[in-house]
């Protein structure tokens, strides 16, 4: 146990820490199942049904995200390419980008390029760190207005001399893929409400426990973080499903002992290995969102990236888990593929 | 016990269940403290403190909101007086009233008597049952145009051939003082954001714990139930302060459980007694929001009132409690007074 605490715990790197930054892995483990067996079939089955089974070895099921996102992609451009054939309308995603943030060109190239793979149009623009709020404001009213595009994301964060609530609140709501806009989250949050679109990195924590058949009426459910982005809207789409929800952040006394109180964990914190394996229910399921660059030497680029949850100790102890990196990251960007799919299908009343 | 247990049974009344309708009683008791005492003086303190004390008897003190209630009205009828004489206006709230429900009635001669009292214009308009949606929006869309009017509000429930969704939607968001809205709701869940109103029943669950001094930061609050105008955004306003909060409700399969680690219970569920003294941690605040009637023959009326929570039992283990009626239900609407006072300072750019 102590190697292993040991194992677990590293020093943030030097490097920015991703903190709950948009878009990022997660980890999944199934709920009231302490062991299980997933039966897929890779193409047409879109379930990946979990069977109980108690003479496995004590080791928790991985969660693909990267698989599933795959599988969640080639649906998408079946539906795009029959969109395309019946109505003639292709979906279309705008990017806005300012400045020239290394991490925020590459979460946009990568965009760009899942688009390419579900025949969605990417639009984009870059605008120069030192563009002026009015020129943002002027590229987003364009998008608002250009009936070829369905989705507009502006990629976070802006530069330091805009106001992030002012450009985000210009992108028009039926466009707005992102989620993030109050009324979407209101909506999210109201029984009897439908928001327009669900938020992507929560929306793809929910879509790993589906597609992984675990059950989410009635369990215990704790969310670690309370971010806008994230946590939040997580506790609200777990709310939905009939989980009893508790939500764990900064200032809860005694965050051990309410997430050893649950069947699903969603971790998105942004504190390298923050849960330990100790604090986990046996056969909780992890879906771990953080994402926190780490000191490690033996890497050639002199750092590795972890989860909020101590990976070796849970894997341990949980039925499921998705891992950090290829858990939620890669559902994150099909989430906003679909979320665009939905935006096109919604305004040209296509089914 | 068991004769106590015997005492909080009580089937519902053969009366219509008031469950979770518009503005109604509350229960509370404090949340570390085991014992308190309040230090009051009526006129002049805003907060009522609270001290703990080890060698008071074994009862919860009585968290008394007809008396908080009338200290924020005559709070409120000194800004209201300072606002007219300083600026000219007076502010406006109007109710739309449809049908001849009984209770519906009540309710809203009570608004308007509370208006009374503190020097708020009181606005009417009674529609017959068979009124069309058309003529309800009418109505709102006129109140909305009006500068005179500054909190609208559409008595629930409507008749069942309106749609209650857009009759709410159609009121300004600036007037809309029951904070129903979905982008105040989603204002409510986000941090960094600010709602322009808070709904009135769980504003006044937190008010009487601001007011009695209970300490919410870092505190275990279970909410139980999840309705749109109570449960769910007395959850966020828990949350907003730092509160870690866990939500029960109809699929949660072990209630009491989660209910014995809070150390703030807001029940707002609608079913008489549900809440046992067994349930309750030692020292717990519970605000009942409850307020339901039971046969009693020993009553004028057959019936009498109760909350969610089995008070007899309750007061003996919390700290302090809310009593039904006499709790929660006349800090209601003294919410909703405050909500128009805030509303026409904002619309005239008063401070």
């Amino acid at each position: 146990m102590a190697s292993s605490l040991t194992h677990c715990y590293s020093s943030p790197s030097s490097t920015t820490t991703l903190l709950l930054r948009r878009r990022h892995p997660i980890n999944v483990g199934p709920t009231s199942l302490r062991f299980f067996t997933i039966h897929s079939s890779p193409s047409s089955s879109r379930v990946l049904s979990i069977a109980a089974s108690a003479t496995e070895a004590s080791s928790a099921k991985v969660i693909d995200g990267k698989t599933v996102a795959k599988q969640i992609r080639d649906e998408i451009a079946v539906e795009v390419s029959r969109m395309r054939e019946a109505a003639g309308v292709i979906p279309g995603l705008a990017v806005i980008l300012v400045g020239d943030r290394k991490d925020s060109a590459t979460y946009v190239r990568n965009k760009k390029k899942a688009c390419e793979t579900v025949g969605i149009n990417s639009l984009e623009v870059n605008l120069p760190e030192d563009s002026t709020e009015e020129e943002v404001l002027n590229h987003i009213a364009g998008y608002n207005d250009d009936p070829s595009v369905h989705g507009i994301l502006v990629q976070l964060p802006l530069p330091s001399h805009m106001n992030e609530q002012n450009v985000l609140n210009a992108v028009r709501i039926e466009k707005d893929v992102d989620g993030f806009h109050p009324l979407n989250i209101g909506r999210l949050a109201m029984r009897g409400r439908e928001p327009l679109f669900v938020p992507c990195t929560p929306k793809g924590c929910i879509e790993l426990l589906h597609r992984y058949g675990v059950s989410i009426k009635g369990k215990r459910a704790v969310v670690i973080g309370r971010s806008n982005i994230v946590g939040m809207p997580a506790a609200l789409l777990l709310q939905r499903e009939d989980a009893t929800v508790s939500i764990v952040h900064s200032r809860t006394t005694n965050p051990e002992e309410i997430i050893r109180q649950a069947d699903i964990i969603i971790a998105a914190v942004g504190q390298p290995n923050m849960v330990k394996g100790s604090w986990i229910k046996p056969g909780a399921v992890i879906i771990d969102v953080g994402i926190n660059p780490v000191d490690d030497p033996s890497s050639s680029r002199g750092y590795k990236l972890v989860g909020d949850v101590c990976y070796e100790e849970a894997v341990k102890v949980a039925s499921a888990i998705t891992p950090v990196p290829g858990g939620v990251g890669p559902m994150t960007i099909a989430m906003l593929l679909q979320n665009t799919l939905i935006s096109a299908k919604r305004i040209h009343s296509f089914e």
